[in-house]
């Protein structure tokens, strides 16, 4: 197939569609992507897929929230799914055709843990309200989440880390990715989570930085960050500034474990 | 690969697990799964896989939480991607490559609204503490999410139904299901996920069913629940109860939309 890749997103943010943008971006394919756009052309834009009058099209069900992803007459939602297609087109999911499962539980661990569980730490009660609205509840899931689900998730991520290295096991294909010695969209992913609660925490992940429980897992961070076209890419207009979105920065909440 | 298929999952409890066995009954497959041993034992046999000593097995990474599937060589984590896995093996994900992508993000869709969403109605602080050190913020995000999110997600449920029956677009496999004539995965886990919600907050969703405004989503539950293999499976020793899990609950949080 050789039509366009398309990613439909909100603009003014990193965002959900950051994941999908950094796999076209390490991997050098060219596509289209709504964020361009002017602000309220990008809304409208996207906001057309959600419409209750808009009920999918070319055997495509409806949309809950976007990202979206075009390719052809395909269209599909959800993070996970999108990079788990463009994984296999873009030959960033491993070498076996069984990998890819092994890559997509990467990526879902890692947005489930260090992506939804951070933004549901300023939106404890509802995403619907504001951050002002849930205030004192934000603060307290904050404490909580810094103390006991940061090194639980860490310590994770520190152990895939150690077993793809091969020291401990007899992996075939050792390595310093979490795959191993191949590098696959599951890095990309746990790059933009690391760097986005850094974000979010920046004294517990100073923290956790310095303590060096996890140096595998900020040497990775820094692994990625300095490949050639994710480096080009970070610096370049096109990569957008965090502000609201998954990851979002209250003083308050900026804690350290007690 | 005539290996067999095993389930690794707590037993007591449907929880995450139930969404996979329900693939695997409804195609008649044959299956081993960990919950049919004694509590302790199936513990034992779940955890084996979490401990810090584990460092995964045959180019498989660690695991940060079950459900687990094991499939000859591939032992993977995370549901979707296990019930992905398995959709293509038992030919529950539609009838073309793309429509595994489209179920796909149906069954996210349904699990991270109507099961991760739902769960954290009975602990939006933390996983870790106990639903009576969190109660007071419970009883607010369950008002919030039964006011705001319950209507947004029958709502795109139905519609998504009413695209499917391909009376307002010129979709070429229309029908009763989510993905049109063509039973999927996806319409388990949608069943399941709507059988769940009506266990935690059973006032809130009786109103729902009989406002009519949700008939399609309601018949889809009906017509699942009646289908040769899932009804023998229901009402077999096999269907656990619900209790702790994803699905709990709390009579004070078994409120009405104000």
């Amino acid at each position: 197939m050789d039509a366009p890749y398309e990613l439909i997103y909100y603009t003014g943010v990193p965002g959900r569609g950051e994941y999908i943008r950094l796999l076209l971006e390490e991997a050098g394919a060219s596509y289209k992507d709504t964020s361009s756009l002017p602000m309220d052309k990008c809304r409208e834009a996207v906001t057309a897929y959600l419409s209750d009058e808009y009920l999918g099209e070319q055997g495509n069900p409806p949309y809950y929230a976007p990202p979206l992803f075009k390719h052809g007459d395909l269209i599909i939602s959800q993070t996970t799914n999108i990079l788990m297609y463009l994984g296999r087109q873009l030959r960033l999911s491993g070498s076996l055709e069984n990998d890819s499962y092994r890559v997509n539980a990467l990526a879902l661990t890692a947005l489930d843990g260090l992506g939804d569980e951070v933004h549901d730490s300023h939106h404890p009660i509802a995403a619907e309200l504001h951050y002002e609205d849930q205030k004192e509840e934000s603060l307290r899931r904050s404490k909580e989440w810094i103390k006991t689900r940061l090194p639980k998730h860490l310590g994770y991520w520190q152990k895939v880390l150690k077993s793809a290295e091969g020291l401990e096991n007899d992996k075939p294909n050792s390595g310093q990715w979490l795959m191993g010695g191949t590098f696959t969209y599951a890095d990309l992913v746990l790059f933009q989570c690391i760097d986005g609660v850094q974000f979010t925490f920046p004294r517990a992940m100073n923290q956790a930085r310095e303590s060096g429980k996890y140096d595998r897992v900020f040497g990775l961070w820094e692994a990625v960050k300095s490949r050639d076209n994710v480096a080009k890419y970070l610096a370049s207009d096109k990569r957008q500034k965090y502000g609201w979105g998954i990851y979002q920065y209250y003083e308050d909440n900026d804690v350290l474990a007690e």
